[in-house]
């Protein structure tokens, strides 16, 4: 059995994992909490995960070996030159070579949705297939690619930011959503989990009409796309006119990857592609609308398998 | 010096080149026309082309050597199943095995702007860089995709179909024009030469009041896009709302291809980029607008080096 370990690092969580490089399975992990993001301090959390997590596999620690990062930013080569991460707040941090010092191992570092899919292509649901789309729609929206049977990462660490094409004509509509990126009409200012519950709490404020405030006891600090699902499922006119704009603008947004990169598997991921059923079939329907037909020639859509274990998975086995 | 032998094979013609594999050079090339598409008689076509041109360049035609084909179509892996080309009427034709038997020399086979870009990677715009996107806008739509250094064709050989990304949504305009390809609100039915020409004849037949028809002396047949652009510059209203409407398309559609790629270099090439400054501007502007602004670090945009000879450098140098 080769164990490798790899790192999931987040804005407010670190969890590294000793997986089975054979199987990807799990031997052992330790999940630690983010107080002070400092890069060094930071640092100092993802060494002391490392180790506990080692430990509890029996891996003597003083081996030699490789630990692979997944960090939710934008990250330069393998290297790890975390160029931007904003849930860190870090700017050009040379986080790998801060690791590498204080581990005395080899640090490889890539994005998180890249690693994600890094994991289900190895061990997952996209396993033994060498060109790979995973669409997350979660908190944030984005995606990652293997292309050729290998992550691509583009020129300065960026590709696959599916979250920021987009979706609405600045010009053409009346009111264009804003991104947490600055720019407006960003896919993820209509579909993130995030930004969903801003516009119906903000709609509800303005008056709305919907069955939403209900199923949260008017409680708007409980609205999420889940609980738009339930209203739509319900049969709330809000929520299905809701569903139907955001689900057109996700459906469409991935028949355009699709078009645009031919892969063999699209693997969806993310809380609110996942946990709203409805959303998801209509946003199935705009992609199966609006693809290119010949994109769709042994085209296989599927739900990811490793769920939040993807990237520590995926982060073992980087290359 | 190293010679390689590139064909470009279109719709209308065949041409072979025997290029210097060091510098790109053309040594000697041969076109010709195709008067029949059944695919025999174009393998004979192209046979008589590289044995045009490789007597031309004064290279022993019985030489161990291969072959390398760009197809206006899609093609499936390098030994050349071309899968679709509608140029061509082609379905499924096993043109690289065709080939291969006729010329007694192994076969290269690849999609003619996946050769394009790889022309312009080798020898061109993006020498050197390993991250290149060719968008070409001409009669068609399309781009070229090299990722990671090499050649990016899809799983089925359709990446880069950036000619059908959607940019109208099917269901909020009152009337999405409709593509070659059956689908509508393609960005191709917006933006190729073709499609704007269409655009203008119908709208000047429904009674539009533009300078373009004065620009043709009243003959619609030659209205083009370098006519609209001159009626821009003129200016035109009409011409200044179409531009204003494609280079937005145009511009908006770039910079979701940079937003998912992150490519260093994006090289701009077809008649119509290349032919309307005023409608590239335009695009120009709706592209700063609208890509991710992380995208564009270290991002430079230039136009096609190569030309019309991209085609038989790439597919000379076809990995």
């Amino acid at each position: 059995m080769a164990l490798a370990i790899g790192v999931d690092l987040g804005g407010t969580n670190a969890r590294a994992a000793v997986v089975d490089a054979d199987t990807g399975e799990i031997v052992a992990a330790h999940k630690e909490p983010l107080h002070d993001r400092a890069p060094t301090r930071v640092v100092g959390v993802v060494v002391h995960a490392v180790r506990e997590a080692t430990q509890a596999a029996g891996l003597d620690p003083g081996a030699r070996g490789v630990v692979g990062v997944g960090v939710a930013g934008q990250c330069l080569g393998r290297s790890g030159v975390v160029l931007n991460a904003p849930n860190l707040g870090w700017r050009d941090v040379p986080f790998g070579e801060l690791l590498r010092a204080a581990l005395g191992l080899e640090v490889r570092v890539a994005n998180d949705l890249t690693v994600a899919a890094w994991g289900e292509k190895r061990f997952g649901a996209a396993k033994g297939i060498e060109d790979v789309v995973l669409v997350f729609v979660g908190t944030g929206v984005g995606s990652g690619l293997i292309l050729g049977g290998k992550p691509y990462d583009g020129a300065k660490g960026l590709a696959g930011e599916f979250g920021h094409v987009k979706v609405r004509p600045p010009r053409r509509e009346t009111k264009v959503r804003r991104c947490g990126c600055g720019q407006d009409g960003c896919l993820e200012a209509y579909t993130s989990g995030v930004n969903v519950a801003a516009r119906v709490r903000e709609e509800i404020a303005a008056g709305a009409a919907t069955g939403v405030l209900d199923l949260v006891d008017g409680d708007l600090t409980r609205v999420s796309a889940t609980v738009v699902d339930d209203a739509f499922r319900a049969g709330d006119a809000y929520a299905i006119a809701l569903w139907e704009e955001v689900g057109e603008l996700l459906g469409t947004a991935m028949a355009n990857l699709i078009t645009l990169l031919n892969p063999e598997r699209v693997i969806l991921g993310g809380g609110v592609l996942l946990g709203s059923p409805e959303l998801a079939s209509i946003a199935r329907r705009w992609l199966d609308r609006t693809v290119s037909r010949s994109a769709t020639n042994g085209l296989t859509i599927e739900h990811a398998w490793l769920g939040d274990d993807a990237g520590v998975i995926g982060a073992a086995v980087l290359e």
